[in-house]
């Protein structure tokens, strides 16, 4: 730290994503990426557009919106988007959070949502999970402070459903709920069309996961037209450029390809049972998980060296040194490939043992 | 505004960015991007990095900032990227500006910077120019504020030297003061070697002018090491994997090819002296501009209106409607066809007049 640099950040912890490993290949079960390349109307719609790079993007990213609209069953002006969905996440921390209004959030949860809390200087309440890592929809109730969820839950993947979510959004009238739908696409139901019944609600979502966009960086918030007005706010008031020409591109061309993305969720979904079957089989105890992982733990065996064997063994999955958690492995679901070598792995180090 | 919006930001006023229309064809003046595709070792690169879009972007930034660094003559580590450099503006008055240290700016110069003052919500001084727009070094002496220097300074693409600038560094010790150097490229000198001098220095660019890539946004920050850190941890405190990967791969394929930015860059200044000396024939003044625009008014004519009968004619310039240089009008530099069919509508126009 500079001498120069705020008091503010001071006792600021940043982010850590999970590692990018460039000492050699591994199998890649640890960023929840997609095993599958993007649809190639998007590769090419966002190689043709680096022809244009001169020109600054759209600032009110017109074609997007007016896809993305079509696809979702929104209106244009319901929707906004950002340089990946940690950006609006940022943002509704921002929007939404003061020092009248504080954050809740699950205990057990992304990450991310602590540091943009600090980073923003919002007092946050962390509401523990229950044993079986679901989230008790009472202590949601009249909580007066914006409520972040993520549905499902990262990284147990347990996920609400829309109707219980509701009870939250009905019991909190004078605060924003924020459902981060990261996952949402691997088997759980959107709180999307609960965006017309409640000005309460904020539906973020992102193109990394089921649409294999990662390396694209596009997140989206769905919500109330004043709600994204807000948000709209902070983006003309930060970065009115946030989405390059590419992605925006590339954007359009994945929704114009609904059926790939439907047939690589499922092919997921297929594999996750695969997974959880396998890792039944070899004594693992897991979450119900609806997203492109799973959590998964066997008793007894210490979570921390089952991670590192596996990356001896080329494969590469998430372990959070965190209370509670720290035995349990978050596997990103991939090929039916990488799940089988996973697997083998996973059977051979516990043979060793 | 919904009634969820946090107070503190209820009297921001956001950033306007130029005006990108839809209604017609016009020859664009308006935003100072580059009339030339960008480089085609860009554009290749960013094409075949779509086909990874699968994968997160490497959040180290790695591959980039080893060009960079080689093209620059500085350290990796001396270096950090951002979504568009107003990104990394919006970073340095985070981390170097709040309660305790505020602002200062020159009263005309790039209209986000009050923006991002109020964004942050961080006392701001804005220092008047002389009467024909120079910077008086002595006023920014001893300030016990930020100081955001613009050099060339936008909209009047006036210069200063290095060695001027050296001399606000040294009167400010305890303080940081950012050089945005977005226009540099285009006949100023870049105080880019003073960095390795003076911890107190940051020098911010973009590869949104003299490289052609306004489109991908891609912005950089130089400093010491520690400054850099500092705008590290905001960057992992926010958004970590801000830059994508194709606009990382085009940003390495441009620094491939200095030749071309080079050449393109003694184009725009061959077309700037042709644009002054006919512009001059018809009457206009104009500053010293270093930069790929000229600043420039007809006296007894207003600006608005000459704007207005431009675009009338299908040649979009851009007018500040601000005291002191709402008779003037920041005409970027385009192709020499371009600019001979701006010097022929005015000409019409006053004509007409």
């Amino acid at each position: 730290m500079s001498r120069y640099f705020s008091s503010k950040y001071e006792k600021l912890t940043p982010y850590v994503p999970g590692e990018q490993p460039k000492d050699m290949k591994y199998i890649k079960l640890n960023t929840n990426e997609s095993p599958f390349p993007p649809s190639e109307k998007a590769v090419k719609a966002a190689a043709e557009e680096a022809l244009n790079l001169r020109l600054y993007p759209d600032p009110e990213l017109t074609a997007l919106s007016r896809s993305f609209a079509s696809a979702y069953g929104v209106g244009e002006r319901n929707v906004i988007f950002s340089n990946g969905s940690d950006d609006l996440l940022n943002f509704a921390f921002m929007a939404f959070c003061d020092n009248e209004t504080g954050a809740a959030f699950p205990d057990i949860t992304y990450g991310f949502y602590p540091v943009f809390a600090e980073f923003n200087n919002i007092d946050y309440k962390e509401i523990p999970l229950k044993d079986d890592f679901t989230i008790d929809i009472e202590d949601y109730k009249g909580l007066k402070r914006t409520i972040f969820i993520a549905n499902p839950n990262a990284p147990t993947g347990i996920a609400l459903a829309p109707e219980e979510i509701e009870k939250i959004i009905i019991a909190n009238p004078d605060n924003i709920v924020v459902i981060d739908e990261a996952y949402v696409d691997f088997g759980a139901e959107s709180c999307v069309p609960l965006t017309e019944k409640y000005d309460n609600l904020l539906v973020i979502g992102t193109f990394s996961k089921s649409r294999s966009m990662a390396g694209a960086r596009l997140g989206y918030a769905i919500g109330n037209e004043e709600l994204i007005n807000d948000l709209n706010t902070i983006r003309f008031s930060t970065n009115p450029y946030n989405i390059n020409r590419m992605t925006m591109a590339a954007g359009i061309g994945v929704l114009e390809d609904p059926e790939y993305t439907k047939n690589n969720c499922l092919t997921i979904i297929k594999n996750r049972e695969y997974t959880v079957n396998e890792l039944k089989k070899l004594g693992f105890t897991m979450t119900d998980s609806r997203a492109n992982f799973v959590f998964a733990r066997k008793p007894e065996v210490s979570g921390e060296k089952l991670y590192l064997e596996l990356k001896k063994r080329g494969v590469l999955v998430r372990h959070f040194a965190k209370d509670r958690i720290d035995d349990y492995l978050r596997i990103t679901i991939g090929t039916s490939d990488e799940m089988k070598s996973l697997v083998d792995a996973v059977r051979i180090i516990l043979e060793e043992m």
